[in-house]
């Protein structure tokens, strides 16, 4: 951190070198200072390293956190490829890392190459190559640091830098244990667990729901300009990166209040467990969904044919709670010292905690203090509240009774 | 409705009949004319009775739906007052319209004599009778209807008459059951019920930590002209209104940010079952309080020493859930045809649902379309939402094992 704070040329503070590095490892993607123009090539590429440590970092410490918490149950169902595998925690630790950065450097590289071809139309073949892996690294990894000033708003005219993004983010956020499941089981021909089927479900539902959504509510408002494929294309895009990429093509400053509130949920919803996305994630979202719907049609709650049972439940509820008791405890906070309306700071704070980045343009104006409070709830986000909720799942283990139920990580 | 329409001298639009007319007997408060000077004293009696008659039939009404719904599990519990006065349903229901009706006069009479005293100093007998007697009413059946128009802001330097109405706000909004249980059971000296410690214990929160709150943003803000005993009591009513009364002495539109949340927060909690005031009830927030609390401490979830079965948090959620999609749901439709800025239609939205009557201003600046959805939302909010959650919990009764527990109605 002081590191890029002695490596940029134009003096940084100390409050906004911490918060980019905080920004970065913890791939939010908020940012104080531009990039692209304020930072030097040296900066830039530990803001790249950190983004990808963090996104890397994040993708295995999720995957191990229930292991080193002694959550035993379920556990196989979730880490199916762990028993396939003979990965065993402490010893599976590394083999892990290594698992994940060959997904990692694979799915990069299948990024990559468009986002080269593309860049390479506009500036020199080195610059194109440095443009393509920053990006390509910041998709991926759902940080949504660009080197334009604008983010990807000069891109809101085509289709293959935001498409090549959105292929990245998607992946990026289906979290590690799906992508192995998936492998695995398209290999053996099984069926997918409930919880691949539960993350692909609702990331679908949630990108189709989104799309639409978000289409109605701007057809006339931020994509009046655009043509249908556009429209459509931008639409898409803007469904996709809330949930938490943090890109955009269209600032969220020109949505309308309808299009403010539903990019405003989807950053709460977020992307899906031991992903290098944030938010309540995806499970939990759908397991509320499940059990609301089986309740009101008169049934126990299930899903896919599993019960839920009443201690995931529980989590869930105490998840949501806590996520939105911390959204609800800084807004007020802010309020208190920040200048801004109340939309402004609610969708400031909803963006730092899960991660996401966008903003309506108050990060950098924001004080010192502000900054700070956004700094914790970007870590709190990103490690404190699942790491913590482990924590707390760990001491009921001893009460809990061993019937088969359908076990859904929900962070 | 059309009475009242026809009785009016000044002409009143269909829209604005209907929407008054709902406000009264919704017990809601949101006005688009003014009930002092715009309605005649006819209509202002019509306002009045259709209170009165919202209150009591309300009260009425959810005290029995339970019964309606076949609900019988732990009735004995919340309904104790009906197993020790023999009353039961159909035969029971005039009977019991009779006890409410005696306990509603009774708490009217009481508030109105101190309220008469002092408009007395300031208008007529004949006319001070009147208006304490409108007061009275619409303070105990938490409606918040004022015959003056700038409600009771003429009235934040003194001390009797808001103490008078937050008697009978707080008193209205403790729900029918509770009286009786906490009579009958200060007569024998039997310890309450949980539902009625946790009717107790969460207003008694609510209004101390509310009251705490809003003392501390609004410190050097709204309050900041007055005296301290001042500060301290137009912050205890402000504390106390939002759940679910919407008398105001100092106007929500000059609360700070901070004060807003708090205030929207307060509105969507609502009071407690089977009262005359809306929101989510008090009791759903206690048990969702009393499950995160006792799940984050690794405990199974509990209340009083006693349970929370798995059933009742999984309605809980169901019932929270619902309501939260309400407020999104509306937000997004007003903010597609209204003007006005978010926070001015998220604060009117959960106003109408949680049928409070505060409003930053632009009720009667809505569009008629606008007017007819937050009608549907004062329907939905005061019986739609519970009847329906109640129709649901039936269904469900004849999977329950019937295992001793605390049961807690959550509506
Ligand atoms: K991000
Ligand atoms: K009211």
């Amino acid at each position: 951190m002081i590191w890029l704070f002695n490596l940029s040329q134009e003096p940084i503070s100390l409050i906004n070198a911490l918060f980019t590095a905080t920004s970065a490892v913890c791939v939010t993607g908020l940012i104080v200072v531009d990039t692209g123009s304020d930072l030097t090539l040296m900066s830039q590429i530990v803001v790249m390293a950190l983004i990808q440590l963090g996104g890397l970092g994040i993708m295995t410490a999720m995957t191990i956190v229930p292991f080193l918490m002694g959550q035993r149950i379920g556990i196989r169902q979730r880490f199916y490829f762990i028993k396939e595998k003979g990965l065993e925690y402490p010893s599976g630790a590394v083999k892990l890392l290594i698992q994940i950065l060959k997904v990692t450097v694979l799915f990069e590289a299948i990024g990559f190459v468009p986002l080269f071809i593309k860049f390479s139309e506009e500036m020199s073949h080195k610059e194109a190559l440095f443009t393509a892996a920053f990006h390509s690294i910041s998709a991926f990894c759902n940080a949504g640091f660009s080197l334009f000033s604008n983010n990807l708003e000069s891109y809101s005219n085509s289709f293959m830098i935001p498409g090549a993004i959105m292929f990245l983010v998607i992946l990026g956020g289906l979290g590690f244990p799906f992508y192995m499941e998936w492998v695995s089981k398209a290999k053996s021909r099984k069926r997918l667990s409930p919880y691949a089927k539960l993350v692909l479900s609702t990331t679908s539902m949630l990108i189709i729901f989104g799309f639409l959504l978000i289409l109605f509510v701007e057809w006339k408002g931020a994509f009046a300009e655009y043509n249908l494929p556009l429209k459509l294309w931008n639409a898409l895009f803007m469904a996709v990166t809330p949930r938490t990429a943090g890109f955009d093509t269209i600032s969220p400053s020109n949505f309308s209040k309808a299009g403010y509130i539903i990019v405003v949920l989807l950053m709460i919803i977020g992307a899906s467990p031991a992903s290098t996305g944030g938010g309540i994630k995806t499970t939990t979202a759908g397991i509320l969904w499940c059990t609301v719907k089986s309740n009101l049609r008169g049934k126990k709650p299930f899903l896919f044919n599993q019960s839920i049972s009443s201690d995931l439940i529980v989590n869930t509820t105490t998840l949501i709670t806590l996520y939105l008791t911390t959204i609800f405890v800084s807004v007020v906070l802010l309020s208190l010292f920040e200048p801004f309306s109340f939309d402004q700071i609610l969708f400031e704070v909803v963006s730092a905690l899960g991660t996401v980045g966008l903003s309506l343009g108050i990060t950098p104006h924001l004080s010192p203090t502000g900054k700070v409070v956004l700094v914790i709830l970007m870590f709190w986000g990103r490690v404190g509240l699942i790491t913590f909720m482990y924590g707390v799942f760990k001491k009921r283990e001893k009460e809990n009774i061993n019937l088969p139920r359908a076990y859904i990580p929900i962070g």
